[in-house]
């Protein structure tokens, strides 16, 4: 009797996180759009804080929906963190992540593995139409472009923007416009190249434009619609009505033709009756470009960006949209772009693949106002190496490094780690390492504990990449815990 | 016929600003509640940013009403500031600035200068009542009390609360609780000290009762509420129910208290049908005093805070809320709590002295969505020093100066000044003096005919302040520009 009661205990344990509370659970599965912009920084959105940069579509959409504060990307650059979102397991899991190269570069013969389950698959599988627009950079050779891995069409560029054959493109904070025709990025539909060097200074619009009509085209079935947008990552490009449209110079245009984009996109699902059946995600791959000034976005009180394990590196924006269904507010809990993956294969009636390890959670739950979001910790990692931990409020840096520049190749050794209270210091100012040793023993366990469970997999990034000479990384331990920052 | 036209044309021209295109005026003149917090960043709102502080209410207020992003305090410390949103003039002009001290103390014998006009002597002789709950700090004495400065009433703190008669408080980013019976600062009605040494724990939750009542008791007749808030200066105090409230720690508990005060008084005002009749403001004295750490506040993405004339040390969080009159939205003029006074003068009927300088500017086209705000300069001063002066986007900084601290006596001359675009750089991170001579050379020009301007006058705040040893100030010249800050 006991037994029985027990293993029906266990099991309502394991399957209540995936079905939720009954009754909350939204009656229809919907549509699914992801907006995924590119080195947009935590605090570059009006609603984020910005003063300067003007999104009232994206400040709508938030406070229709839900804005969450506490969201991250699996990683700091663009491929790694692109193959988390796809497969909801981390980078190291699929090999996508590596010290030299950080991302795929243009001639890279490799891709996302095979192997790998995307989210366009997963839903695909439940009959929904699949596009991915804008940039994929997981793999260019053909056979690793999205078609390849779930997606019924594709239309955009293979990399990032700045991955053309150029010599010099004028991008570091100067005040002349980028030549678009020096960048030479290839315009992908499909499998094929249909223009070598397209104009980049329509690519928002038309990304939007595509996104409109695949809407249309599949107003009647489910759809799930993976919008990647190739800015705010530099050369900022944007087209003509967006020139000084903002006070933020160049990159605030950019995100304000993002942002309007965003709202020709749910007007377009208010008129075709889908508002109420679509769950609209908006968020970021990675924080903002810092080496490039007035080029490169603002992570607003976070410390650092692109490229680090501080919170300016991986915390994004994040807000959910799917009136009626979602309860509108401020969302406080820790999400992330792993969670997309189970969170939408759960709404969407797909299946959860049981032969691997998932790093993402169900957030659902936070969503539908019905619990909290079950993610509790969160790992840092810069390339395959494991630099920090959240865990609750406390973040411990086992290992710290500069993002970019001259320095990029020292990173410090923290023992005891640095310790920060992200609710009292979100700001990453303060440590409070020697306050706080049990917090310190307990998220050591939690990191012994995941290294465990990470299996080494072949390196993807590393495949065929020539390098002239590899710089090695020097590690500096640090004796005397570093003095407050400010 | 023609000087008749031209006479009309001129009365015209100087009468138009004031009263507003027709029909876009306000039928009636409305009660007015400025809603005053000590030390608050820029960044500490939710709807500033904020990632860890909750204000619902304030949010509300801001997504019911405007929320400006370019708002500042004329000083970067308390006494100076208050004296300018009071009188709408500068503080050098009425003496109320100094570099030793930098406010009135406990003990300074004198106050603000009767000869100027407060906003509550201005809105009292059109018939309002007038009160002034909370923090004083225009003068301990009697004399210079609120009720000697055209308040019907008062109930507060005459100066900071950590300037009681106590040796030591913890404040310094320390974990015990503060002691409020160590601090000893007394609360005063009228001109009567109540309580010598109040119980600083619920000062936030009595200033919001004590509005209520007189919200309640003037609801017939058109009132003026000064609720000038002890906190979120330090020591953080905070009533029973918001300990532990936020996940900012003590100072996130005391601005959500100070947020839930707002909403009582928001509520109210619509119980009592007055909500479309009253214009509600929300800002802050100066930014938030950083070295205080945890226990101060942050200026989410602006530079520096309290103390100094960085963006961080005079733009202030800054809400406006007037339902069915105020044009919503996120405004990004400029304005100042120099305005106050000339734009509350005026939507009330009163009259503005024409004896004096009136350095606000009626900022109310831009209130009622009928034109843009006229302020199209600040002056940023440090004591009775100009140290920068921003002139649309472009900010120029002569000096500059740690804001507190053991380098704060050091003075930096800039020649060629420091010079921001603060739509493109608002963190102030970008010297581009080299590219834009014309600007700088523009803004000197601007800074020479105001300085023209300034009358000496006796200093308030250096009367009967004893001295142990007056520490010089050293100017040193900055022969080559700063180099760009991270």
């Amino acid at each position: 009797m006991i037994s029985i009661f027990f293993r029906t205990a266990v099991a309502l344990f394991i399957v209540l996180p995936w079905i939720g509370p009954a009754g909350a659970a939204p009656v229809e599965r919907p549509n699914v759009i992801i907006i995924f912009a590119d080195d947009l920084g935590w605090g570059d959105l009006s609603c984020q804080g910005h003063p300067t940069i003007a999104t009232p579509n994206l400040d709508r959409m938030a406070s229709e929906g839900q804005r969450w504060t506490d969201f991250y990307s699996a990683a700091s650059v663009c491929t790694p963190s692109r193959a988390a979102l796809m497969t909801g397991r981390l980078p190291i899991r699929s090999g996508m992540c590596a010290e030299t190269p950080r991302v795929l570069v243009a001639n890279s013969p490799t891709g996302l593995p095979h192997s790998e389950i995307t989210l366009a698959e997963a839903l695909k599988e439940v009959g929904y139409a699949t596009m991915c627009i804008g940039k994929w950079h997981l793999g260019r050779p053909a056979e690793f472009l999205p078609k390849s891995q779930g997606f019924d069409e594709y239309f955009g560029l293979p990399y990032s923007n700045d991955m053309g054959r150029f010599k010099k493109i004028p991008r570091r904070g100067k005040d002349g416009e980028p030549d678009y025709r020096a960048c030479r990025v290839p315009l992908i539909r499909g499998d094929e190249v249909i223009e070598p060097a397209t104009d980049q200074r329509q690519l928002t619009k038309r990304y939007t434009e595509e996104s409109l009509r695949f809407i249309k085209t599949h107003k009647d079935e489910p759809f799930f619609l993976y919008l990647a947008h190739t800015m705010p990552h530099v050369p900022l490009f944007r087209s003509e009505k967006f020139v000084d449209h903002s006070r933020r110079g160049r990159y605030g245009d950019v995100v304000e033709e993002i942002d309007d984009g965003v709202g020709q996109i749910l007007d377009t699902l208010r008129q075709l009756k889908l508002d109420k059946k679509t769950l609209v995600v908006f968020t970021s791959d990675n924080g903002p470009w810092l080496v490039f000034k007035e080029h490169g976005g603002s992570a607003g009180p976070l410390r650092d960006g692109k490229g680090g394990t501080f919170e300016g590196g991986m915390r994004e924006p994040a807000v959910f949209w799917w009136p009626n269904t979602l309860a509108p507010g401020i969302v406080r809990d820790m999400g992330s772009t792993l969670d997309l993956f189970p969170t939408c294969v759960k709404l969407c009636g797909a299946q959860l693949p049981d032969d691997r390890q998932i790093d993402g959670v169900d957030i659902s739950p936070a969503l539908l106002g019905t619990g909290k979001s079950p993610r509790e910790t969160m790992f840092f990692y810069r390339a395959e190496k494991l630099y920090a931990v959240r865990h609750g409020a406390y973040k411990a840096h086992f290992f710290t490094r500069p993002s970019y520049g001259k320095d990029a190749m020292t990173e410090y050794e923290h023992d005891p780690p640095l310790l920060y209270d992200l609710g009292q210091d979100p700001g990453e100012k303060y440590n409070i390492a020697a306050k706080h040793p049990e917090v310190i023993a307990q998220i050591k366990r939690i990191a012994e504990q995941h290294l465990k469970g990470v299996v080494p997999v072949e390196n993807q990034l590393e495949k065929g990449y020539r390098l002239k000479k590899r710089r090695a990384v020097k590690t500096v331990p640090v004796k005397k815990p570093i003095p407050d920052r400010e």
